[in-house]
């Protein structure tokens, strides 16, 4: 037997992995103020219909469940988070700024970077209209990236503005029922041969492609740049009109973040969707909103391929099962070195000891395995036991009443300090 | 438009307290040396079947997917354990310690600590026979709910042997065909009239009645309590050969968790199942195990019952969104003060500000409901900062280029230090 395609096992290194990055979005989103939520991972089928349409149905895991009710495992997070925020808005002071890390599922092709289910971190901020919650948004999004190592070499957000657009159908006279296709081959233009986009165009193709030309740019993608240039993040974003996203909902500004070599999908992507809650809750709560979502297997993928980002990774994933390993030499001393252990685990260290009789050789050898930073060897010498520093080889007799004091005091991490070292990439990021 | 009846949402305050009950697990598996996997939340059908017969299937959310394959969202792990353990266990030195932290799904009569999602702690140490591997499982269970801020007079763990029973029950002749009811009958025996069981069991009631007010004991019993009393918690656990839980494929010792006053579900239960990964793996890999899963439904209720332990709950929970909140007295400095919240943010402190203009007094506010312990405002006085500590209203102007180290020295808590304090209710559990 084996998992289903396109779903992942986590081993230990792979979910040690999969909680960096996790703890890597937390701190981030901690900084920024961002509180975190989650909802149901199964929700009714009709909640996606409404936002997505019929087509959506198809690349669902969708079912009917024994109390006969349709049923879909979640997609994507904005229809609950418009649910949710519908029911409860009242009790929160605007903006609310959530974060939430779910899993979503799709039945769908898989390729590089697209499983059947990832992890995605969902950033809102919503209750606020203006183009400083845009900037803060992609701000965030940019922290979020520079926090995993990388630099302006690595990675670039594309940000554009859907209502440059509109004006611009507008004022060339294009019918409003005309607007979601045409926005649609401006966002399929980079995928598509020029030619296919032309037809697609039709009578305004000329303009558009003059525009990318010219590098267009709006008087609110100005002062959004000038927002993340205050904040030193310039150089990480770049304007960039070709950028649409397909989906029909965005209202104003829109970005995607790339890594810089253009050889993955999008990092993450997002913009402003003012109506979508109003309308996901039949007007129960009418809120303009700015929000995007950053995937953890194009990400994982990146930090793969980028030196100081993997290396980064590497150290933070260095931590050994056990900081201290109790060896017992002499049998006899079996319950001894329980209470021993059972005292240093209570104190906050990881130890361990072997839950059989073993040879003490062979025991060392354990303890080296798990990168154990301490032995205590439990023989002998009872009620004195050998303290032996794994890291220099030094050993000494102590007391038993004094082991506690004795490990605290050797060169050797303390619990506490064990683990902020372990934050530390996080922190110096 | 609702959650489905038995999905909850998770709000911040819920969303913390279900990160509060996965980081003291996570912190308890760290010192005990056992390493966090995953598996996937949906699997094929037949695996669940395979593990528990086809009555299993009536309580699943099964559903046949768009590739035509039976599949099921995990209502457990085991079975994923099984799995990956047949494929992988080559690779890892024995004992294998995991622990996981599923999010698990049944389709059953909702009732109080029941509903139709829950997420379970999983741990389950692979590869050892002996009592000492029981104890230690025993030992990590009692120290999990320790952590929580449990003590003695809260909590018990009942533990039984069914080799016990099984040789009880060969002793009296009885064919082994009949144990599986047998079985069920004892364990059903203290939520069922006397009269009931008693018809049950047949023949072999009075022996089975009389074991029940002798206490009765095994060898290997008492030596699990043994090797709980060196530990100093023989006072949290009891023999109870009641308990027989109705799996069928415990082999040895098995416990289960309760709140002392009986009020509750059992908020743990596990024990040996040596044969279960060799059958599900069809002899892929036979290795002896032993585990348990703790939910957190019910754990999440004896907690706001305790005293302490909801008071070591809401000092975890006493975090802010914030802990400075920079205040744009005059517009003209809202560059300036957008570049210190990024230094702020990028030095890991937690840091906000009004997105919009607003008055002064009214941007106090804010920094106060979100519990800021220091403002930054950014007016006339500027390149200058005035730095109030909103903790004692003490206040100063400093340059704008002394701001972080002026901070650091301040007696607010540091972003180093606030983590630590935050953590401390682990720490000294």
């Amino acid at each position: 037997m084996q998992a289903l395609p396109g779903f992942r096992d986590f081993l230990p290194e792979a979910c040690a992995r999969r909680n960096y990055i996790f703890a890597t979005w937390r701190e981030v989103m901690r900084r920024y103020g961002f509180l975190e939520w989650d909802g149901p991972v199964l929700e009714p089928t009709e909640l996606y219909r409404k936002k997505s349409g019929n087509e959506i149905v198809g690349q669902l895991f969708n079912f009917t469940d024994k109390g006969d009710r349709a049923v879909a495992m979640r997609p994507e997070l904005t229809p609950t988070l418009a649910r949710v925020i519908a029911a409860n808005e009242r009790q929160f002071k605007k903006p609310i700024k959530w974060f939430s890390i779910p899993q979503c599922f799709r039945y769908e092709k898989q390729q590089r970077g697209r499983l059947r289910e990832h992890f995605q971190l969902n950033c809102d901020l919503i209750g606020e209209a203006g183009v400083e919650a845009d900037i803060e948004l992609i701000a965030l999004c940019i922290d979020l990236l520079r926090a995993f190592g990388f630099a302006r070499d690595d990675i670039v957000v594309r940000i554009s503005d859907r209502e440059f657009w509109t004006e611009f159908l507008e004022a060339r006279d294009v019918p409003p029922e005309q607007w979601p296709q045409m926005l649609q081959a401006i966002d399929k233009s980079e995928r598509e041969p020029r030619e296919r986009t032309a037809e697609n165009l039709g009578r305004i193709a000329d303009a558009v492609f003059q525009t990318f030309a010219e590098g267009g740019t709006s008087a609110r993608l100005q002062s959004l740049m000038q927002g993340l240039a205050a904040r030193g993040l310039k150089e990480f974003a770049t304007i960039d009109l070709k950028i649409v996203r397909g989906l029909a909902y965005y209202t104003g500004v829109v970005f995607e973040a790339f890594d810089r070599k253009g050889k993955f999908r999008a990092l993450a992507g997002g913009g402003r969707y003012d109506n979508l809650i109003g309308q996901l809750s039949d007007g129960a709560a009418s809120l303009p909103a700015v929000g995007f979502a950053m995937g953890d297997v194009v990400l994982g993928d990146l930090v793969d391929e980028t030196a100081a980002a993997s290396a980064q990774l590497a150290a933070a994933l260095q931590t050994s099962p056990a900081d201290i390993f109790v060896i017992i030499a002499k049998e006899d001393r079996r319950t001894d070195a329980l209470r021993v252990v059972q005292e240093l685990r209570e104190a906050g260290w990881g130890a361990d000891y072997p839950l059989v009789a073993a040879k003490v050789g062979r025991q060392f050898q354990t303890a080296q395995q798990l990168g154990a930073r301490a032995a205590l060897v439990f023989g002998d010498e009872w009620p004195q036991v050998a303290v032996k520093n794994l890291e220099n080889g030094q050993q000494q007799l102590v007391p038993k009443e004094d082991i506690l004091a004795h490990l605290a005091g050797l060169p050797i991490l303390s619990p506490r300090a064990r683990r902020s070292q372990v934050e530390r990439p996080l922190e110096e990021s």
